[in-house]
């Protein structure tokens, strides 16, 4: 039924919520660090001195698109290294005062909830808030949440499979108010949506190259001065003390190049970026039996996640990839897995459904024609596949009855 | 004094201890993976599957380099972190059987000792040996200490400083007949020395791409298959799920690379690099007052390290990179500290000695003219130094005794 013809002359890449293209700035920005300015930045001559004035300017750079000072930068390995060490970090504070209770979200990426796991068998307690069918805490359930031997609150900024935006100057301003750290997994938000930690009341911050068309291993904790950071890994003296290793000057500098890069660039492609996603909604809601995930306006303006009941996620990526369509099913970090997104479960779809699930993430380089051809084969292959699904079956002939109306 | 005379048409980099200048083989393989072949392994889609079968390639490949198993090599970001996750898990692992004693050397890495420090803290008791003059332990004294408490014996494959290659094979049997996990941090070993895992019955290694004309930001973690990793990044299932985080594909392809090339011109490159350190160490050991570190033979092809009385490193660095040689007092990871060097402690130089130290780490691309150059340029600098050093004037008036005769 799958025709080539298309394959062999085009593809398209709609899963940048997974990684993105890096940028030619952003690689050109790293080349001459991979090749002529090779020194080690802790070096004393001229070699490491050109490395160590690099790393400073890139940390000068990206402070300066977070709204932060550059001693609140602190380069990790990427997003995944830098959540674990915020929200450990915080850990680590709260139990000197005998606060050990920690507020997130029950859609909160593995990087945030497997060590809130770890924590909670050291002692810790944790909250996880509702985040409704529409993807969204409220400030005001934060505030509900908040104990006097709370530690911590980590919500996301955006979340990674529904694209969902939080309120999160104001679930900042809460937690400043009350005096607790507020962290927010910025992963899928930082070089998409406008941020500033100070004025959002951010107090520790995480990102990830890969996602804003940055280079892959590459990432930035942004702590609020004054907050002390518990070592990941311990070693030689980089980062003022707090994370070793020598730093990755060539890939420092290339998410210093993409990052501005996203930031000039912001509004002009989330005014794009959502008219194309607007498009896809509208198109793939013509789909019966379908649903879109999340709210429909308080999300990244490049993600749609829909469901499509009688169908399995799995197979249908395949067939769109047959047809040179690149997206996910849910986060690419658990693909592979059996078991149903728990973003989609948190959310409260029900498994069968939370199995028949699209996750289409698209950045600036998509167009109005791709995404004309996306909906026309989401429709072709979602009809191919109910067609030949005994499930689909059952509910056409009244045997089953339909959860998506 | 100096003359600007060199430094106007040519450096000269013997710092490759502190990292490496990119081999052409290294950047040409990262380069597809950074700008065409940008999928996320873990997508389903024909983009990231690409990246996948590219990670299964590079695993396989510096498996083999290794002499180990494509499924016991963990990619880390780099040495540190490799070094602090084999120590941890090793731990992890003792402490549920109740073994918490730990047996290592003074002078490893501080990725190493600090780690240690931090497990200390935990309940876990570190014996440290003896390094002696030579800067060399032995199997003997590893097998003296080893207790039926131990859980791990970590002991480095070759020193970043003095490049003192330890008796890596018998620690291995030693450990292996007493049932103790033995570790080695071989970040300065890998790619300069014929390394086989299984056949030195070494359990766990770490390396650091960046060491070997690699890239930055990625290392390996290699652990024998039956021995369980502690994740320090929680998150995503990457690397069987013990260590989280989009890998770095360009990064891992480039490792592979660099490794392949390195182990290919292993003997030739050896061989030529002896024959340049050791005439580099006959040339300065004409230096009156001068002292080489580490033994003569047991060392890295292209450590030198020496210690000049008299004079301060810092000085001595500075006033050589405007000669045009880039050299470094210890590890680059402690440059910008004033305590002088624990690894030239741990042999048993007194702080006065300890603060004069040099180390020139040789690659390939050095000449026998640089060597020559670089000798002609130490000896001035020394002198010069000392001309102006108050306590180089004590010496010789006999105020003060000479510690290096």
């Amino acid at each position: 039924m799958i025709s080539d013809r298309y394959k062999s002359y085009k593809r398209i890449y709609a899963d940048n919520a997974a990684t993105t293209k890096m940028g030619k700035s952003a690689i050109d920005a790293m080349l001459p660090y991979m090749d002529g300015i090779y020194g080690n930045p802790s070096s004393l001559h001229s070699e490491g001195q050109k490395a160590a004035e690099a790393l400073v300017n890139a940390r000068e750079r990206i402070a300066a698109c977070l709204g932060c000072t550059a001693r609140e930068i602190t380069f990790t390995s990427g997003g995944s290294e830098a959540d674990n060490q915020a929200i450990v970090s915080a850990a680590r504070l709260g139990e000197r005062k005998g606060k050990k209770h920690i507020i997130s979200t029950a859609f909160e990426h593995h990087a945030v909830l497997h060590t809130l796991e770890k924590l909670k068998n050291q002692g810790f307690e944790i909250t996880l808030l509702d985040v409704h069918e529409n993807g969204l805490v409220s400030a005001a359930e934060v505030e509900q949440a908040i104990r006097p031997d709370t530690c911590l609150v980590t919500v996301m900024y955006a979340n990674n499979e529904i694209g969902t935006v939080q309120p999160v100057s104001e679930i900042g301003a809460v937690c400043r108010e009350r005096g607790v750290i507020f962290h927010t997994d910025a992963v899928q938000a930082v070089g998409h949506l406008c941020i500033d930690v100070q004025k959002q009341n951010i107090d520790m911050l995480s990102l990830s190259a890969h996602k804003f068309h940055g280079p892959k291993g590459i990432g930035v904790l942004c702590a609020r001065k004054g907050i002390l950071l518990s070592n990941l890994i311990e070693g030689g003296a980089q980062e003022r003390g707090k994370r070793a290793g020598t730093e990755n000057i060539p890939a420092i500098m290339g998410m210093a190049a993409a990052l501005e890069e996203a930031c000039a660039n912001m509004d002009e492609n989330a005014q794009r970026l959502t008219s194309l996603r607007d498009k896809l909604i509208d198109g793939l809601s013509q789909i019966p039996h379908s649903v879109l995930n999340g709210d429909a306006q308080k999300r990244l303006p490049g993600n749609v996640s829909f469901c499509f009941e009688g169908i399995e996620g799995e197979s249908l990526l395949l067939l769109l990839d047959d047809k040179g369509v690149c997206a996910s099913s849910g986060s690419a970090c658990t693909s592979g897995s059996l078991d149903p997104s728990h973003v989609l479960l948190a959310i409260g779809r029900v498994h069968d459904i939370a199995h028949g699930s699209l996750r289409l993430s698209l950045s600036a380089e998509n167009t109005d024609e791709e995404i004309e051809y996306i909906i026309k084969s989401v429709k072709e292959v979602v009809e191919y596949l109910r067609g030949i699904s005994p499930i689909w079956r059952d509910l056409v002939s009244g045997k089953k009855e339909f959860i998506i109306k």
